[in-house]
């Protein structure tokens, strides 16, 4: 019996993790949902550029369709804002099908969000579907793997997230939301709009101090331009020395002003290597390092795809990568 | 409601899983069993060298006592071999307990003992409990935190785990377990009579195996000397250059003769850093290292201690650290 899937959102993330979820033999694609014009009403394997032809079923602008033939499964891929999802994340628990949504705010919502965090609990119960927010950063990057690493401690007093992406071989509308190319004040101006930011460090921070029972009373977040030191040259576009080559992105969670969880986060052209690093202070003080970094995109797509069975798998509600099992999932493995 | 717990052994493993579970709010330990006359009848507290004082449960020779008191779970580490085993895990069993177990042999049997595996299991479930073999390596280190990286892949053909422990710093019968001091014919004939050994490659490679969906028909494994290059002085003792620093193992997991996985140990005294370094080759390749290593003793004890909300949770039967969830459990979490 193959998991029937939609995809909701056709974004660069939503075609990625429609292509993956294609290659898995226990995977039914029935359909996606966006509203571009350019897309809807076309057919789904033709807006991938799948090399095998038509998959003989179709975009949709509207959700009402696919969504009528109650998919087990909709991968969510439409805005880092879980206030603007809200109506389509309860369209499709009210269809009967459990999500896994990118969306960023949703990795870990309950400190940000408690109203629409129980507003999707109860609506998920209700159905009796499950919910999480999933992807690399948030949801395994700093957050899962950290908390994973902790199984061999006796004792955590602080943990440190730090995670350098080189923007310069990513896709061009990244290094644009990075600001890379632009000067301090258009950096500046663009942070103050909204508009220049990577989402996800105060949700990461939230699961680690809640998964590893460190209490705190705030977390502050900062967003400085990385300045370029000499000139960088992508494929896409030339940062000059003293131009912003990137987002350098700090965030805090502390208790009685004193830091118990750091996370940081740069992203920018020309970084020299791209690597995560995560520690843990405690007994014993244990740190882990991924040289070369996880691909943001792929990753993505990955954890998205990894995630179907282990939401299908879960209890009702609203549920987040702190307690869903993650793992890779073998294309011949029945979920 | 505290969670009852029975410390099964009190080997150095033992001892250490007893001390930590003793520092969790959540944890009421009811007693402990172990044949050493030197231990039996005496206060708990005072045989782990508490600073606390007596605790007032003691040490029992026999398993009857502690385990007619019906324990919520019982901590398990007296041998590495399943078969020898058998009787303790289902004496505790049967008396309603669930089972975290250090037994490396347990961490994944089913490949190596498919029979012992499938009664375990019955009688687990017949009672309503859960069993796990759990520890750092095998159980943590070369495949659940391998496993958990595989979250990120999108395709995994190839799995490696590389870990080098340098013995210098442990206790004294761990550097002569690994044959610190011998000439190469002793350890030959050490390892002939399966003195040398450590035991879990095989079990980690099935793991992982299973895991990621990848096939195998041969598991194979060697053990072979590692020797000193020049003298080697520890805390307990002192090893020439072309003695036995310690062991090398390697085990493969092959089909049709292709290694797909391999997983590599290095423990001996003088080894120049420890670590532990995970690769999946696939879509995409990415590796992980932890700088200085997993410390074995002081990590298998957090992980016993913190799988026990785990297999409170679990479905009941034979369990792995494959499927449950691993974290740090924070002390004043109420699991």
């Amino acid at each position: 019996m193959k998991i029937s899937i939609a995809q909701f959102g056709l974004g660069p993330i939503g075609l990625e993790t429609l292509r993956l979820a294609a290659t898995k033999p226990w995977a039914r694609i029935i359909g996606a949902i966006d509203i571009d014009p350019a897309k809807a009403g076309r057919d789904v394997g033709e807006v991938v550029g799948s090399t095998d032809g038509p998959w003989g079923v179709r975009v949709y602008a509207d959700a009402a369709t696919i969504l009528g033939q109650e998919p087990d499964v909709v991968m969510h891929t439409t805005s880092s804002y879980l206030a603007n999802v809200m109506d389509q994340l309860l369209l499709c628990i009210e269809a009967g099908s459990s999500v896994v949504s990118t969306c960023e705010e949703l990795a870990y919502p309950f400190r940000k969000h408690p109203e629409l965090s129980r507003k999707l609990d109860e609506a998920a119960r209700k159905e009796g579907v499950a919910v999480a927010g999933v992807g690399v950063n948030p949801g395994f990057v700093m957050d899962k793997l950290l908390l994973t690493l902790s199984a061999v401690s006796q004792r955590v007093d602080s943990a440190r997230a730090v995670r350098i992406v080189d923007a310069s071989k990513r896709r061009l509308p990244l290094q644009k939301k990075i600001g890379a190319g632009m000067t301090v004040e258009e950096f500046r101006a663009q942070v103050e709009a909204g508009v220049i930011k990577h989402h996800g460090l105060p949700e990461s921070i939230a699961m680690v101090a809640d998964g590893l029972g460190i209490a705190l009373d705030d977390i502050s977040e900062t967003i400085e331009p990385k300045i370029a030191t000499s000139k960088v040259t992508t494929q896409f576009l030339t940062v000059e020395a003293g131009q912003v080559a990137g987002v350098h992105q700090i965030a805090r969670g502390t208790r009685s002003g004193e830091e118990k969880i750091y996370m940081e986060l740069q992203m920018y052209v020309g970084a020299p290597e791209s690597s995560d690093t995560l520690s843990l202070s405690g007994v014993p003080d244990i740190s882990l390092t991924v040289p070369g970094g996880t691909h943001g995109d792929v990753a993505t797509a990955s954890v998205a795809v990894n995630s179907i069975p282990a939401i299908l798998d879960a209890p009702t509600g609203l549920r987040t990568a702190r307690d869903l099992p993650l793992h890779f999932l073998a294309p011949n493995a029945q979920p």
